[in-house]
């Protein structure tokens, strides 16, 4: 089958660019001895995640249990949750999940690290807890020095938990487009997460795992050393903002677009204009319009939730029925919209991948 | 079960609410003399669709056709799509989907009614076509004025295609704040409307079916007549944004707030702020930022894909573990992230509504 024969909206990915992108990423975590642990929200497929596997990455990581229990149940056999998981209900979710794959998870709250050990106690298995240390996210963790340690200390101390390290992500650098600044934001982080893990090893605890840094930072985490594991996610698929930003020592990013939204022209209502089948509900505008390939000149504008229009500067080069290859600004959203990956090879349709854990967001 | 046992982040639909709106909107359309033809963009979900039939509608809208190939199978008999169905292999879906349920289809293209004739002679059967006419939304359609008359004549050459009517659509103006400059809006495209459908009966056709309108001049297009046929979508469950418009002689909105997401609470890094484990895939943010019911003097911020953010004045009265009922800026891109509804009653579970259409954007 033809990518032009399929039904539109469709999400695409381009096969060689999509293994280009994983080799790449394999090999900077290979050189520098680092391992790989790539971020499974970026794609939620158990496929995608076994081509990760199979290129030398240690494990996934996943932003919520529910991603776990997706890819634990479809035979990925090591799986790091990067979120608290709170709660009786989730707990026993996790323990039944820790029975089908190795899964470890973060805690910033002590609290949720009693609860975790009555839950693992309960099940009678033991759950690996990395201690969250918040080097610049803002978000979750607890700041960087010593509660780090007593909360290690905390988890040591339950006998059906056992402390593996820390977690130190610096989300909000990833995308910072200067290379520079970045990588003094990756320095900063660093600095944070190396003061903590220093003073949970001062406390008597190994720190066999620093597990932190994303795809803008990838390069520049493995040449630092420092973090025994990297968490990059978009890697894979790329999008317009990812692509935007400045690349350490080269002039092209060293990863790919991959992704993309094929949409169909339903409508010209006007010269200038044609209107595709593809809104918000086909492609994510969190980070911004998405962009034509095939038109540089025109301008995306989302019409409403299944709309979107296409405006060129002069008479529109499309007919009812054309199709136009959208590049999503951010691939994350634009993955969780989605219930399947259309996988093309050239402008051949290669295979089908379940986004599995679409949706699942628990 | 009680709505606090759920995991979260959970998708809920306040049973009372939703009722009320129901009827309250069924009301509105019978004492008009008009009919009512919800839109099923809004909850993609066959239950609620029934529940709408039952309380008189005499159909329902679709903006996809994958949305409603999911509701004629679900039993829903009587659907109109809002969007033009292109393409040989859609068209040939639409002629299948419309041996289970009648379906009528909107054209502006003379090519596509051509194609649509084809494929209804091919699958032997007649399809019903409306003629969408551009009352202002500046999306799909033909201008107001004689080639809404030529593309009738063209539907009802073909034997088997049965021209139905105008589709007349102003979406831009439902939320318009003031409810003057909306009934103003109203009634300049129900008079583009009127102008064209008189075109067409001049031309020597019926035009059985005038339709449009939306939930915010649900009550001006009751009142001024002219369409035979209303389509709203949110009132069902409304939103921050259709809430805070100026309603139509009333103080309060008639519609009420039925749709939310419960929340939970991940992470306390701050006296005055705790982070939610609900971000863009869990409630959209397209409209702008979700409210948080239960603490008026909290904000809202977007902190990732997976997080949520609340910012209080002082300190937050939230532990790790409590739960937060967030109220969405826009309901239907928030229902589109959710597989289905967890409809309560009170503080107590009472059913589980599929979202079946979800995702169903071909």
């Amino acid at each position: 089958m033809k990518i032009q024969e399929l039904d539109t909206p469709v999400l695409l990915v381009d096969a060689d660019a999509f293994e280009r992108n994983v080799a790449r990423m394999a090999k900077l975590c290979l050189d520098a001895g680092v391992a790989c642990r790539p971020h499974a929200k970026a794609h939620k497929s158990p496929e995608v995640a076994r081509i990760q596997m199979e290129a030398g990455a240690v494990g996934l990581c996943c932003a919520k249990l529910g991603e776990a229990e997706v890819l634990a149940a479809a035979g990925i056999e090591d799986l790091h949750i990067t979120t608290p998981v709170v709660g009786a209900s989730k707990i026993m979710r996790l323990t039944a999940a820790a029975r089908q794959a190795r899964i470890s998870v973060v805690a910033d709250d002590a609290d949720n690290i009693s609860d975790l050990a009555a839950g693992a106690q309960t099940a009678g298995l033991r759950l690996d807890v990395l201690v969250e240390v918040d080097v610049g996210q803002g978000r979750c963790g607890v700041p960087p020095g010593p509660r780090a340690a007593e909360l290690a200390r905390l988890v040591d101390g339950h006998d059906w938990l056992r402390f593996r390290g820390l977690q130190a992500y610096h989300g909000r650098i990833q995308m910072t487009g200067n290379v520079d600044e970045r990588r003094a934001g990756a320095a900063e982080a660093l600095e944070k997460a190396e003061r903590s893990a220093r003073l949970v090893r001062e406390a008597g605890l190994d720190v066999d795992v620093l597990t932190g840094g994303g795809t803008g930072t990838s390069a520049i985490d493995a040449a630092a050393g420092g973090l025994t594991e990297l968490q990059p996610g978009s890697y894979i698929f790329m999008d317009t903002n990812y692509s935007a930003i400045e690349w350490e020592g080269a002039p092209a990013p060293p990863f790919e677009n991959a992704l993309t939204v094929l949409a169909g022209v339903l409508s010209r209502p006007a010269a200038d204009r044609a209107i595709l089948d593809s809104g918000m509900k086909a492609i994510s505008g969190d980070g911004g319009a998405p962009r034509a390939i095939e038109y540089a000149e025109a301008e995306f504008r989302f019409a409403g939730d299944e709309h979107g229009e296409l405006a060129f500067p002069g008479e529109a080069p499309l007919g009812v029925g054309d199709k136009v290859t959208l590049l999503p600004s951010h691939c994350d959203t634009t993955v969780n919209l989605h219930d399947r990956f259309i996988v093309t090879r050239g402008d051949e349709v290669e295979a089908v991948w379940e986004i599995a854990a679409r949706g699942r967001s628990q």
